[in-house]
């Protein structure tokens, strides 16, 4: 069919991260989840990890909903040194009680080359956050673990810086990685970022790693997650991140784009026949 | 239902092109088609009018295909003097017979206060390309008009800059105004624009007016309108229009974002489960 | 000498705007003042005409602290249709009245192909305004005026797409052309634009029409005039345009940018030892 | 005098990088230049430190031009892992090397938390890039240093985002911090970077930091480094910072924006008027 020949062309000092020889779309697995295959993976929790209670009523609505990973930060990256800056170990204690409790594997954020050892005898998925898109040092230090990694794409980076920062952590030998959209920076101030939902299809046609997008920073709003989630999913993504407090008016962070339970259920809801309709499942 | 609460602060000084009063959605009725309902309309055909077969044959193509309305630029806004600027009236003319014949409404480009009783006398939608967004006396001078005005977002506009410009349209009293996402100018340079999907939820939540979005401007890439068309429905768009060209080898503009009538049948058939899992239809 | 080689491309496919066989600077001269030559052209005055006082008293201080050309708006483009929208015919005439009594030739925007002919009834120059760069009839209509046309560059166009513009005018025979960097749109929010002084290095490498800078619409900020306006001579700009308002607490628009008479005597001072340190002069 | 009146916001979150009770300029001491006092600092030097030859011919070439500082990357920051990282501490020793036979203290780039001791125990400015402006762990740990830091803008950071990286540094006791603005990224193709002069008066406003300008990051563009390096000292910047390679066609990186040595001594030449009509020296 017409169609699926690429009109895109392929980056010829990118070796592993695009589709030179391995045609075939990487799907990696965690824990009965596959992301890169027929699945829409749902990635969802709240943004930073405040305290047993909140992440564990977090971690059991999204289970209820039907997500099947659990995010959460115990490491922030904060515009300032006096903002709230995660829990650090004890965030992931909690994560990892979260995950005891559901059954869902977790992802949660790596900041320092320091703490990868730390992080990943925690979580299931490494993420690297859209700040540290180029901190080369971390991507190599991730691309000598044995954990999934899942980079954001940088704030104003184009899609083959991105998967230049893929390269870093293929070379090092890690072959799991996934990409994730969460937004590029535009002139538009009514939103916090504009979610460039383009790089689903434009990253399936010249890589082979799974891609998924994230409404939640993408949009900085609320109101515009369960659009924006079933936009993501009709044009292919592999799955989507969502931000879920259990009282978004109390959140340490970004709780003006954080979904409540009931709303995160409704968003599911939402985006079941968009899921049926592009022959994927959940 | 929670979901359906506002986020976004409508702007104050803006009087008709928001929801202050009206609240209910504006539709636009032509020829049986409705704009902002229940349907998804359809716009399709070639960049410019080039000559009569190609017009017909794109219009017969467009029709079989399902769209509902016939684009093709009379008047070409063209980055260099010495490119092909359209056929002017010739072009119009050619529009109408092939309208004559396929029984499709048109839509088609005026880029100047002076043409404007021209192209309203044969067109059934004045469009308004993206590098006039902000020509304000042509868009006064459409405000005057009894047709139906379809305004282009600028290249880096806000959306509150494009609800500006809709309203010097609607202050001079032409109700019957659709906005249209083309794509903004972001740093990547793989494809042409990025098209912002958000542009339909957040003017559904700001404005009354119906959006349509153009994933072949907004992408520069054939093989990206279909993912993005699916995208831009499953977001909430009333439309999106599409560059289709009987042979797109040879066209004499935006050969590369132009779908052949075969391409354009797959689309159709793409888009149709997106629709239904909307509750929409065409 | 090494330096002097261009290292930039000349685009190809534009014919008049820039150095192909045309090597020596185009140099304009408007009742006894160069543009593009080894003066420094101080376009100075207020953003709108506002009454007959107003614009006496400005053109009176610009012409006492040594500004060669005076500036006002009697069309003006603003974001909103509610907004002063500038005296017309009005305007045009107390810019009449105050050349008259200065001696200074005056410059003022056009925004309509309609009001060309009224427009060059009464100006030395012709601006055209960044909205309107791409309004390619009105290009086209300066194209064939016999007064110069000052370019300004659209809010986010690239210097070819500039370029392009200036090649609308001059395929239609009018040589005298200026160009006018004004602040591209980036994402900073502290200024009102960001001013790209490299335009003037750029320009004078691929083109050999002139370049004027404008501090004043260039950051929006009051304090920011001098050391841009310094910084725009010392890159080699042909000039200047700086908004003066007698009093710029009561002014009608862009009072945030505008300087008093006194502040404006106080740039001029400063820029001199610039003017004199890159070897030009008044 | 009217004109020194701040119009900017002074952000009220940030402590200790703006002007709240430290209304005086921070000056640098190093080995006798200062940075931020009446001085204009000049660091040149090659983009990275490729052998001794290399290192040594461009030291004496930019000691005998004028400069005060060295440059030199032992580690690079590549968009690629297959490009040349850098010489690593062989590097370092060559900096120094350079430093004892020319007497010109060095700057040099860390990439890492890693090396932060090592690279420390050589150079006397600790360099963060632009990529790592937002890499926190990394800012934390040279605000620990007692060596003085010059971070470089990122890429698409507002001032204010730029100011609170600054203030993870000072906020761990390391007060000696300098701002390098080295080019934004823009929608400009034919240049690397849009260099934003706006940065020198902006940040000495709002901040009492030092402020460097790279133009040949900046511009990327050998022939614009002389016009933005004047345009740079004339807006009021404490430096500039200039590459330089005995060989710009050879260079490992960044050939195109190297000055040969006889380029570079033009450019020391074309500078000193403007410093001097600023009321500053070398």
């Amino acid at each position: 069919m017409v169609m699926q020949v690429c009109d895109l062309p392929i980056p010829k000092k990118i070796r592993l991260a695009v589709k030179h020889e391995q045609t075939q779309k990487t799907i990696i697995k965690i824990n009965g989840v596959s992301i890169g295959g027929d699945q829409v993976a749902i990635m969802a929790g709240p943004c930073s990890v405040e305290n047993e209670e909140q992440m564990l009523q977090a971690a059991r609505a999204v289970k209820a909903a039907g997500a099947q990973i659990l995010r959460g930060g115990a490491f922030k990256p904060r515009t300032l040194p006096y903002s709230f800056q995660g829990l650090g170990k004890e965030g992931l204690e909690l994560l990892a009680e979260a995950r005891d409790e559901t059954g869902l594997p977790i992802i949660t954020e790596v900041m320092s080359t320091e703490d990868v050892e730390l992080v990943e005898a925690y979580t299931d998925i490494l993420q690297i956050g859209a700040r540290n898109m180029q901190n080369f040092s971390l991507l190599k230090k991730v691309g000598r673990s044995n954990k999934p990694v899942m980079l954001k794409r940088g704030m104003s980076a184009t899609f083959n810086e991105w998967l230049g920062c893929a390269e870093y952590i293929l070379s090092e030998g890690n072959t799991d990685v996934i990409l994730c959209e969460r937004g590029i920076r535009t002139f538009e101030q009514i939103t916090r970022n504009t979610l460039d939902i383009s790089a689903a299809p434009i990253i399936h046609q010249i890589s082979h790693l799974p891609v998924i997008i994230d409404p939640s920073h993408g949009t900085g709003t609320r109101s515009l997650v369960e659009p924006m989630a079933k936009a993501a999913i009709a044009a292919g993504a592999d799955g989507v991140m969502i931000e879920v407090h259990p009282n978004p008016e109390e959140a340490l962070c970004d709780g003006g784009q954080s979904l409540s339970p009931e709303e995160f259920m409704h968003v599911m809801t939402g985006i079941k026949p968009i899921i049926s309709a592009v022959n994927r499942r959940l």
